[in-house]
């Protein structure tokens, strides 16, 4: 049997706990998958004295990730610490220097340094494996980089966030607000005490960035993406998407068009009958279109400790095997900027639920400023398909378009907001249609 | 850059063709993924002159696989002439023992001879890689043999065969019966000529065969497969399923219970919610219950001639960047026999449609024969939700039982049949709840 591989775990929270107790129980099945032991040499954490769900081990412990990271002996550095910055990138950074693998679930970290992480790690001929950091408990990382390495990708739709996903799928199968729905979420423990970067869609972004850079072989950049959340959804909007034969997910995009690479998070607006619409809870999914493909979905878990530490021990008997492929499929030099694409292009149908006035005209005004523009209305409907919508004191219309783009819609909405029939800021979704 | 990859495919066919339009169409991006150009250094196929659908290209042409499997200077041998022995087990058995890797969509061959093949790789130190064997455009030998090492397996579930399930689908949303559907498959060019093997179970059974092996650690058995096929399968059948908020699916399952690894192909109802009722048409899906994931669904085109190319480059791009796993995880020697769980013993719900004689009693003896072996009944409904059996000139009766085992349900249906109340062999679906 060659030589251990020997693994300095920084962070032992839900998932460096679960880490350490699956590595000790899988021992004899992974030495066997790989030829190797998997030995666990150093952790690091906060509190050393805590309690934790695992034996103790022979390993060293170190007051620092930093000090962890170019320990004499490591082979591989596993972060779990989080943050974008700070400990995160330090050690991270040290641990390439000094010639050690990484394997991270470090989202944020990837996001924003992804391109110079993968520039160092390979200058220096070591891994850089990240398949917890999006979705972890679906191997959506190694499918892009290796799976599909023979199809050309033309688009990602994911639900990237499970809290999100929860709180939606609640509202519409218990009929409960925004708001009920993410105070259980957070009773849950699957919100945050302050929500904002869940809802708020900026998780979604983050792991939208790394999938974008696998699937297109550009450069990391998660200030292309236009970004929405769904703290304005309301039950009724929900409703109202049922009636019509859809259902509201927030979804991470990217896709290919003839002006680039478009990014995007926001609500959307997704035909019943596609798999991801079936999607419901805390579990993530992501669709592939590629040439050779068609298409391919994947659904699993998203979270939880075993399955994001199930997804680390994966990278570790990738790196046991010596299957260490360029972070981003291909080399970090070759990665190109993708053309980012301005929102206002984007092109596809819309779903606008406006209040309006309850006066002649409103109705021929609407549907003038929209045909001005070109916009053709699939329907235009008054309180479709439900009872009411909550605190409406004027009349709650729904329009659908055919495909038109954001820009015209844009237009269009600030044109008939001007016009005074409409009382407050429309709701918007754009729609998926398979 | 390293040196070439030198390749040579034998069958030229519909994925043979795709597989060399494919490598010359994304050549720089795989040598950039790879660090190697891979280069087809030769070919072999039945008919040299035959016009086919890539540029001509410099490899040299052989009159047999088998000469060149051992051709001077080769390192892959991609096999792609099928069958489970004849020249495609001559030729691979000779391309791993010239110490050539690899990679094969031949699902009878490993079938039947995986385990003596796997051997034979392992000894020489060469890849047998084949996830364009099971599901071509899913990457589920991947996830299966790396994404989730870390995850003990204990069930999948799949939709592995795109015939029956195009002809399931079809019968359910056009209303047509079982033969018509089959001959519009076969106009299609879904099913053969002799559907046998499809509709039979029999290709289903194969590709479980793989999966189980690769799951469970077992060695490859597909004698230990419990394999009925779709023939018997009505559109009443199908519309009473739909009746009670169930799908009947072709699914093959293996699952690890405390007798073993049970393993089987037959029609199965799945309740509508789970996503692999969802799945309609050729498509193919394979659901994964595992102690770290819950569970893992992968969602793609089952054949075709792109998505099996492609999945033949992302196993010579494994072997191009030196990713050589064990061809079923665990080294060959260490895969056990599984222990073949007799389908006698699958515990279950059943459903159970019968004609029945419109005579006093009937019912009742129905009822007892069930309650004699301890069988419970969820109900037991005349015509349920359906307008008529077609055929039928008894009174048609669906019984759905909570879960037992197989053998009481064969020995009360023996019993039913000798009362003399049912008029021909009930038709048996298993249920899987979820």
């Amino acid at each position: 049997m060659a030589d251990n591989l020997r693994i300095g775990i920084a962070g032992l929270g839900t998932v460096g706990g679960e880490l350490v107790a699956m590595l000790q129980a899988r021992a004899d099945q992974l030495s066997a998958q790989t030829g190797r032991r998997l030995e666990i040499v150093g952790v690091s954490a906060r509190d050393r004295s805590k309690a934790r769900p695992f034996a103790p081990g022979t390993w060293a412990w170190f007051d620092t990730p930093e000090a962890l990271a170019v320990a004499p002996g490591l082979d591989v550095f596993v972060e779990l610490i989080g943050g974008e910055d700070g400990p995160a990138l330090r050690s991270v950074t040290a641990a390439l220097t000094h010639g050690r693998h990484v394997v991270t679930a470090n989202k944020a970290l990837l996001a924003n340094s992804g391109l110079q992480l993968a520039s160092l790690a390979e200058a220096n001929h070591v891994a850089l494996a990240f398949e917890a950091a999006v979705a972890g408990g679906v191997p959506v990382i190694k499918t892009l980089r290796e799976g599909l390495v023979g199809s050309q990708i033309n688009r990602i739709s994911g639900i990237l966030n499970g809290t999100c996903n929860y709180i939606l799928s609640k509202m519409e199968t218990e009929g409960l607000s925004f708001t009920q729905c993410l105070a259980e979420a957070q009773r849950l423990g699957y919100a945050e005490a302050d929500p904002t970067f869940d809802i708020g869609g900026f998780d979604t972004a983050h792991k939208l960035a790394i999938l974008t850079s696998l699937a297109f072989g550009t450069a990391v950049d998660r200030d292309a993406i236009h970004i929405e959340g769904i703290q304005s959804i309301t039950l009724d909007d929900i409703r109202a998407a049922a009636a019509l034969g859809f259902r509201v997910k927030l979804l991470g995009v990217a896709e290919r068009n003839e002006h680039g690479i478009e990014q995007r998070v926001h609500p959307t607006m997704i035909a019943h009958s596609a798999a991801l619409a079936q999607v419901m809870g805390v579990t993530n999914a992501v669709s592939i279109d590629a040439n050779a493909h068609q298409r391919l979905t994947l659904i699993g878990p998203g979270a939880g400790g075993k399955a994001t530490a199930a997804a680390v021990i994966a990278d570790l008997t990738d790196i046991a095997r010596g299957n260490v492929p360029h972070p981003f499929a291909v080399p970090a030099a070759e990665l190109t900027p993708g053309e980012r694409v301005p929102m206002q292009a984007h092109r596809g149908g819309y779903y606008i639920r406006m209040f309006v006035q309850d006066r002649p005209g409103a109705f021929a005004a609407i549907a003038t400023r929209m045909a001005e523009r070109g916009i053709s209305l699939e329907s235009i409907m008054q309180r479709p398909g439900v009872e009411h919508f909550s605190g409406a004191s004027n009349v709650p219309v729904v329009l659908i378009t055919h495909a038109t783009t954001e820009k015209l819609v844009r237009d269009a909405l600030a044109a008939i907001l001007a016009d005074g029939y409409v009382s407050e800021a429309p709701q918007i979704f754009r729609i998926e249609r398979d």
